[in-house]
């Protein structure tokens, strides 16, 4: 309805810095997840999930993307991994910029994986490619069975959708049924996950896809985990 | 951390929109809702409970703003409501001239109420004036209770707080008290009303504050309920 005639050039000026990004981590053989969610689905939650499934099989860092404060951050340092905090400073999303300059104070050459944790919004990281491997969206249960039609974008672009707090299912009024009906209708290829990082459930088979991607990854790339320079 | 050098210029001709806005509003004495959050904190439904505990005094529209899909718009006109559907298209929050589109299309001398449903997105409606009385927040519980720091623009910009969702506070690990501390700390003008639109729970305390700012509006502008030209 209102075109915003400034987005195209931002875009181009995000992609030049995510293209240096995705040199910088295939130089390293790191791989890169954005995860996308409103606020409050379960993101650092299933962030840390996922680093207790992954962490003896991967040396991993997390980058967390915050409007404002570092409550996150805290949770994951907490666990002994690497985190550098972005406040965003009101900007609803992350840039390609903010990650490079995050990329710059991990030690690099020690890690596997990075998972960018994005500021809590369905809808603007969608546009912005950071030089990640893949997005992954995280729908919960209590958001509503109808979210994929209303925010479609996002579950386009997201190789996986993970949905959380199933735990919660007969709480809420949530159609799965139908959740599923649309996520395929709008992306046939993204993959679902249903978990509960707060009962444990669904996280290995979730953590296990994460990995063939992280393998498949390396592979392309003519590297596997254990004939890197790294290790 | 990155600053996006256009935003000023396109507040600012927001801004004339939205003056716009105000202007045609005032002139039919009509009252505008910006109701803010997340996807799936229950916008639509708690239009719909403020619709049916409102109705009976107040003559009212509703503006839905959405990504995409007229799903809300749909289950408002079920309710013999008039509804204008914007689609943005892909951006991520209402700008006042779209608004004023919407305005262009509705009976606004017929109208006592304006609730506009923003997009579902805690962080970008925050900076968009649309020529509304007040900004409304809506927190879910599920969304967690450390959502305020996390997120404090829009409850530093909202004249209320409603947490919807609190018959779930027993499924959730939500520390009302601290959240309660966090608003206060934020924005100690904001009032918090608890509500669960499901239980029907918090509805006639909302509305009544809703319908009490709309007196004291009409009151600065020297109008009252029943000497309106309007009815």
């Amino acid at each position: 309805m209102t075109e915003i005639p400034i987005a195209k050039p931002i875009l181009a000026l995000n992609d030049r810095f995510a293209a240096a990004n995705r040199e910088l981590l295939d130089s390293h053989g790191i791989f890169m997840l954005d995860l996308i969610a409103s606020p409050g689905a379960g993101k650092t939650s299933t962030i840390l999930a996922t680093i207790d499934a992954l962490r003896d099989t991967y040396s991993i860092a997390v980058i967390e993307g915050d409007i404002a404060s570092d409550i996150d951050s805290r949770k994951i340092k907490e666990q002994g991994i690497p985190a550098v905090q972005i406040n965003t400073g009101g900007i609803c999303h992350l840039e390609a910029r903010m990650v490079s300059q995050a990329l710059e104070v991990l030690d690099l050459a020690s890690l596997d994986l990075i998972i960018v944790e994005n500021v809590g919004n369905l809808v603007c990281p969608t546009d912005f490619y950071l030089g990640e491997d893949c997005k992954v969206v995280i729908l919960s249960v209590p958001e509503g069975h109808d979210k994929p039609p209303k925010y479609p974008g996002v579950f386009q672009v997201a190789q996986a959708v993970i949905l959380n707090k199933i735990d919660t299912m007969p709480v809420f009024d949530f159609d799965e049924r139908q959740f599923r009906v649309d996520v395929e209708h709008i992306n046939p290829r993204a993959l679902i996950f249903p978990i509960s990082t707060t009962k444990g459930r669904g996280i290995k088979t979730w953590a296990q896809w994460l990995a063939a991607q992280i393998e498949v990854s390396r592979r392309k790339q003519g590297r596997s985990l254990h004939a890197t320079d790294n290790h």
